[in-house]
């Protein structure tokens, strides 16, 4: 690769596209003419407004975001959306959680604090290998929402059907699969996305949410930084924002544009996952960890079903210049994060690493 | 100046040394042969690790941080730090607030939702231009703590002494004037610092707290990224943080150990303050709006008595490339941001605008 970059399949923080690292590295020191650069700038500056309105229009224009939804950049990550959502969205204390892996449990436990937690659907039975049946679940009539991990990152499954709801408020993590594929909003009352995993530089999450269940009438004790309304009314400038976190992104959501939209984008990810599995699904050595349909075209778990085999594919990957294929420490094996962001390059060259391997394993 | 860069008097986001961004600028595309710039690296990864790392041990270095306290990076900025505090500090449900300003006014408001708040001294009198006695402050036995907004940004006012607090913990928002002068944590409980004025790019906080003050017996509502135990017992890599602003304030860090630490800067600032405030004080059109023994180093508000006049100068000053003079819109006015990063040759060349604007309009 150019500039002597590494292919890095690392869950997040990840790749992102080289065009937009040397736009930006031209503009580190002055942007456009602005004698500053971004990470200089007053964030109440009409220089720096614009860089936020046009990183929202273009993730309109991209997710073709209706407009009663309103878009905002929250610092926090996903840590601090756990909490938001049901302090914002628990108007009854009761919410449906979809239990799928590690990030949905994370939700459900920090849901718990705020009211009552009903499971809906499992795959807990078959340690997160699946995605459960959602067309039919037992909710609540009171329930405020539904809430699922899209794709679950470290367990590799991603929804390609979205849970039937029975007229309930979805809400749905979608940090780890955003901008991957054609999103219908609409179907949706709330979806958030931790930006660094397949847009930008860590330090911010993306807030998508329909405008009537941004409510007033929230607990009075909830943190000011808390409550969506802040960040709503003062259109994610309530206070100093991370501004290259938005500039990043925006500039990402420019390039997502230029090669297509998210109708492209899909096609690529789709083309490149399926080199992984194709190779996987073809081994004697590795198998991928999930049920075929339920396949990530994100984050691709496969194992050697040996822990030391494992050890020796990370060492020897790593020294071949593959960065990052252990798996999470809470599940063990490998992984691949194939984002976006990585070329299918990169992911030709890891299979053809695989198979060297595989060969002089066998 | 070098790149065509502007002078840049923003109260924050603001300018940083440039040495520095000559140096992010060279690693934005591949970070010191790791083959990936920090903005794509997991948090989790060894060259990260040690990126924090040392980001810690300068900070400990430059303010020479005692052993029994922490040090934070916490994403969320000011807004959320005022819940932070009273969440995590009010054991017995009273805090004591010095009222000087702005931040301070947030802070207070902020803390009302979690207990009783004792206002100690103010100077809303006259209209927050001066810090009040403090040494002699009615502070109850079961005070929590005493908090003060050691430099209030939109005010222009500073600490010179810290109140006298009896006993009591000590909290202080530094966010403007950290790394300014040289500080003893000691006399601390917790210190906290949105890092976008006087460090680096926004979206992060640093807060310095004496161990003894991390809780683990909360409210159990608190939500967990609000918890200064969360982030300590991760060494602040409980969720992804803001990596890129770790990297960058690093570096500043480095930066100002290399030119002979907070004296060595501290003597600078001095000095550069005085540039200005010599002038306003020779001036018959501007007028400093602080008393004299409070006067910020790093915020000098300013005015000429004329609202028209105050706008004329701002306009001006823009067209002749200075930015950003206009003062916070809560209080009107004019104000110089003077942060460590703004070059002495900028404050000359301010005052010699203002000479020339003050004979034009004499």
């Amino acid at each position: 690769m150019k500039y002597d970059r590494t292919y890095n399949f690392s869950a997040g923080p990840a790749m992102m596209p080289e065009p937009v690292l040397e736009e930006i590295q031209k503009e580190v020191l002055n942007y456009r003419g602005s004698g500053m650069s971004v990470m200089e700038m007053s964030h109440r500056s009409k220089v720096f407004q614009q860089i936020i309105d046009e990183a929202e229009a273009d993730l309109r224009k991209l997710m073709n975001i209706p407009d009663n939804y309103k878009v905002l950049f929250i610092q926090g990550g996903g840590t601090l959306q756990f909490a938001m959502v049901p302090l914002n969205l628990m108007k009854n204390g009761v919410a449906c959680y979809v239990e799928t892996g590690s990030w949905s449990k994370k939700a459900i436990a920090e849901a718990k604090k705020y009211g009552e937690v009903k499971i809906v659907a499992s795959s807990k039975d078959e340690n997160f290998t699946y995605v459960p049946d959602c067309s039919n679940l037992d909710i609540p009539d009171n329930a405020d929402y539904v809430y699922i991990c899209e794709n679950e990152t470290i367990n590799g499954t991603t929804f390609f059907n979205l849970p039937n709801t029975k007229g309930h408020v979805l809400v749905s993590d979608q940090s780890s699969m955003f901008l991957s594929r054609p999103c219908d909003v609409s179907k949706y009352g709330l979806i958030w996305a931790g930006v660094q995993k397949n847009v930008g530089p860590a330090g911010m999450a993306v807030v998508i949410i329909r405008e009537d269940l941004i409510r007033e009438d929230i607990d009075p004790k909830c943190p000011t930084y808390l409550s969506y309304k802040t960040h709503a009314d003062s259109a994610s400038l309530y206070n100093t924002p991370n501004c290259w976190a938005i500039y990043c992104c925006g500039k990402v959501f420019k390039y997502l544009m230029n090669i297509g939209g998210l109708t492209a984008i899909e096609k690529i990810n789709q083309e490149k996952a399926k080199v992984l599995y194709d190779y996987l699904d073809s081994s004697k050595l590795f198998k991928g960890s999930v049920r075929k349909e339920d396949r990530s075209l994100m984050n691709v778990p496969f194992v050697t079903g040996s822990d030391e085999m494992d050890a020796k594919f990370v060492a020897a990957s790593k020294e071949a210049g593959f960065d990052n294929l252990k798996g999470h420490k809470s599940v063990g094996g490998l992984r691949a994060s194939i984002y976006n962001a990585m070329p299918k390059d990169g992911v030709e060259a890891l299979v053809e690493f695989l198979k060297k391997f595989e060969k002089e394993n066998a």
